[in-house]
């Protein structure tokens, strides 16, 4: 501190003079203010306030994963920075609650004021999604025009670039891709894996087939079930089966960047893999924050205006229900657990390969 | 208090030997304690807890609303026991997080013990939900039959009774019908609304032939929209149409009771209004409480079990997805707010309507 | 809507380019962006944000309340009001969890930057303080000065002028005295609840006297303790006595404000007492929100600085735990549960008491 | 799975036969069923569903810690489960708001039917203190008694055996004391921290001396500060002060475990110190979790009771908000942000003790 300057004052560090003076109800420049604008302009500005800084979560974490190799003294930090976006979310979803504390008849006196503006305008929201990695093809067409039509061309210029530059999701994809662990030292997990499915399949058949009490009838319908069972393993165990589901949208991470993901899971006790096993579990909390908020932003707006369109020519609620379900991004992970397979079923890692995700000082 | 009983404990009061002697875990059965099945007994042991305290609210309110004709002074008492029900909601959401922080690994490590029990055989929670108002026909077939079929006999029977009484869904329809309002004193609530809607909808219309910054196609479209709000509109005012829509599934409330609805929204400020509009507007928070717990559950099961089958042979994350959007009891409160009117365009009650609405120290 | 202009956009409403270009971290001016600073602006610009729309709801509040005569049909409205500071409380609390993502080895690492601003220059809140009606005699020196002496000139004549005017407290009880209920139609409730506490506890001590059962020593601490009880309710029956309380501090509202909270919450199921009971129940939560914030507030700075003194030269987190124990403000509402008898034991209104508190549409 | 058995059923599994008969209400005992008791029969009940749960998850960690040595591969288990009891905690603290839908009214209705059972009594939670590690010294008297003195003979037993145990303050503290970094290759942290602190204290003081703008009674202030604050470091760094604050109670915490958790906390970004760091974060957390659950507990109380002694004969509200203070049991962790110093002032660590906090396959 240099003690020659003036002092720093709390109001000027947060600039609240700029800050508490940006709420501009449309209500009173027409000369009527209705009360409860102020309330809809704050929470908007808080939401975009909590965007930005998730923006700068993003793109610290982002910076981290684009370096060839990723410090592990790194990924402390990234565990903590992903945990904050999720501490944020939750506030986002508290936030709702503070809105609806607005009644729809109160809405109506000033909604009119606001159209044709709407928060599908809000670019910080659309970066934050293309930055994790939500794509073009996963958007829904918002009153037949893409969804960056309606914003400006600044923005939408910025929407975009971030569309094209490797999301959060592409470089988690490269960074599992990259992980040692998989042919480490002559341990070849994946055929290990494939091994343990199938003996660990093949015993449970053998129950249904010894069982003395099934009548024809249901142990026909057990053994077809394990052909069922058996087909979804089929299908990651092979990389070109793994590759037809991609093309078809029913996986989107590569089958290697998957089987690394899968040994992360299965492994995730050995000291090397924490963190890397909490980065995976924050990006499927991340996607559920977002979901779990655009599900009650839709409950929100069902209550507030109904079956009406929305200010900005929406479909309104009804939009925002289905976005909700498109707009997941690492929906590979979730879909890991399909795969794993009980510790007591797991294949032992061989002594040096284990040694190699211990610290030192433990000899 | 009678002194010459022995006194009273704490553990005695609570029945804790019994409460905390109730957990049983399938793995120590088989002699291998997996640690995180007890999380597991535990959060649907406090799951049960908080639906027999949900039904033992819904009772109490039903009861209240059975009676021919409802007391004021108990108004007070179910707008508190409906609000207590959504705060028990908070709970169930919260408790999904608890739940999370066991993963799917370890999870697998006792999941095969539980086969085939299933959270689908709750039949308290069937209960609440034919209780509120959740009818056959609004149920998804679980595995090709229906999702009282996995009961057992005796649970089945309570759960089919429920569906077999009036709902409170259908109580508070009654209540509805029952308003004095609608034509108190010569005030035709349902005439006034409409001249209003058209008066509003004519002059928007206006402004829109009027505008002489429109091009011929631009003023086209924006007619159209108007054709199609007023058909809204139109759907609402005729008691046939409303009908229609009913027999086609897309309203539930009769028409007098969705008219007496409107009315208490338009009006909520007045007094005696005050406690109907808030036992209206719990009602939606009760629905929106359940429907987010259903979505936060689908998602924690997606992460759970992915697209495996549930324990219970269901279909798993998916079908508690599909079951969440299905389940909404009271939409025609949501669907209101469509049709609300501004306060600005809003029919004037007469003063001696007005009056009745107010207390008599008024004077 | 004029369809001549040029449509409104979001961002524009927003006034978004003001809002998100205003966090300036002193880090970077300096030259070395430490990234965590971020994180503290924003957290503290959310803050003023949710402060300013505290200020906006408790103004309107207070306009209500400063009229001669409150409309009942205000009332409402000043209930939704009251609520919605309390959803806004559970935003506060939970933005601490958000700032304790950044750690203390983070904090220290731009925490020089900041001296010697501090929080405790937030105007904002001393306002939100000063119109709830924290005195100044509630207050704690800082550092040897007054609350206010930190402040700039302009904020401290602000803060100092809601100071002189009359708080919500004073407008709340002038209210509750004039309250037409105290005396209403001959029923002369002062003295028909003084009777009914001493036959409550005239019964109860003959049943100590009577019980065969005690022995003679601890006979004479129960009898004992009903003198102690009855101290307590005497200090109530009594003007004088009350008044003596307020001037040693131990009660704030004056006695007849103190006998309408209390006749509120005893008859609270009447109609006409529903909204005046929310409000009473309303204030105690606003003050249990605050002192939650102010509790979670002390623990976050105990875990971010330890016992070292706060930026602005404050005692830090010691200083906030003192001050969370003195801000409560409607401590005469939290007092009252002392004094409530239970249903059994409640003198009844009258028959035209009890009409004048319902509507007229019941006969 | 034994396909011979008979199926498992949801009721089975959990008993709910048992579980949801063990609410037996009081006042239904006496003919006159209070709603509201069977709301606070439930919610205690989950309470100690929960303390249950608690105490699971405590005897988990414990016994890893019980261990000679703790395998770092139980380290990320042991995170989950001290996260997971902070989820826990979340839920304790919203049950609160449940239990405050009753209000003080209803309660009246019912409390003179518990007497003299008292929350006091529950010994899982007293359980839960002791083996964290809250002391005999830390506990206050209750109505002049300890406060084990109203359990009954086997609860007390089992609760005064946990106090004699070493609780998770005790096992962790020897864990703290057996960490191989502070003295590994020829690195001695403690000189190293301590040069590091006076060079800052040093320079600092240079800047105040040699600032020309500060008057000589300002620079005096000034130097004074330093003084006080060089204190405070002294005793730290020297055995013999530390073991004189331990005796006066203001630390507890070996001297050389408090140097591990300085330690873990200045170099926590390296891999070896992740978990280590995360569980003194946790540890922390927790006991942040159970001051805010008593801070809420003790103001629901206030709020139901008033002043009035509570159904145990406890001094009620007053007694849980001073016991709330002093309950902490992992102060000195707390107490460690007064003694971290920033990044730029750090120690580096020689490659060579780097390399050991590291993984292998980094090479």
């Amino acid at each position: 501190v240099d003690p020659t300057q003036r002092p720093l004052y709390y109001a000027d560090y947060l600039k609240l003079d700029t800050l508490l003076d940006a709420q501009r109800l449309r209500s009173a420049q027409r000369g009527e203010t209705v009360h409860d604008e102020m309330l809809f302009v704050i929470v908007h500005q808080a939401y975009e306030l909590w965007f930005k800084q998730i923006l700068w979560e993003l793109d610290e974490v982002m910076a981290v994963f684009r370096r060839e190799r990723v410090d592990e003294a790194e990924m402390g930090r990234v565990v903590a920075l992903l945990h904050r976006v999720t501490e944020i979310q939750k506030l986002l979803i508290q936030q709702v609650s503070v809105l609806e504390t607005m009644t729809p008849l109160d809405f109506l006196d000033f909604r009119d004021d606001l159209v044709p503006a709407s928060g599908f305008q809000s670019a910080q929201f659309r970066l934050v999604e293309n930055k994790l990695g939500v794509r073009p093809t996963d958007r829904l067409r918002l009153a037949g025009a893409s969804y960056s039509a309606r914003l400006d061309a600044p923005d939408r210029a910025m929407v975009e670039q971030a569309e094209a530059e490797p999301s959060l999701h592409d470089l988690v994809e490269a960074w599992l891709e990259r992980t040692p662990f998989l042919d480490l030292g002559g341990f070849d997990f994946w055929a290990e894996y494939q091994g343990a499915v199938k003996a660990m399949l093949e015993h449970d058949r053998q129950l249904v087939e010894e069982n003395p009490n099934l009548t024809a009838a249901e142990r026909a319908e057990q053994l077809r079930g394990f052909e069922q069972t058996f087909a979804q393993y089929e299908a990651v165990f092979d990389r070109e089966k793994h590759e037809a589901l991609m093309a078809a949208g029913e996986r989107r991470l590569s089958h290697r960047a998957f089987q690394a993901a899968l040994f992360i899971n299965l492994y995730r006790d050995e000291p090397a893999l924490h963190e890397p096993y909490r980065v995976l579990t924050l990006l499927m909390d991340i996607d559920e924050g977002f979901t779990a908020w655009r599900h009650r932003h839709a409950q929100m707006a069902m209550r507030m205006i109904g079956r009406r369109v929305g200010t900005g020519g929406s479909a309104g609620a009804a939009y925002l229900t289905r976005s909700a379900e498109r707009s997941r991004v690492f929906t590979d992970l979730f879909n890991l657990a399909t795969f794993l397979i009980p510790r007591s079923a797991r294949p032992e890692l061989p002594p040096d390969v284990a040694q190699t995700m211990r610290f030192r000082f433990e000899e």
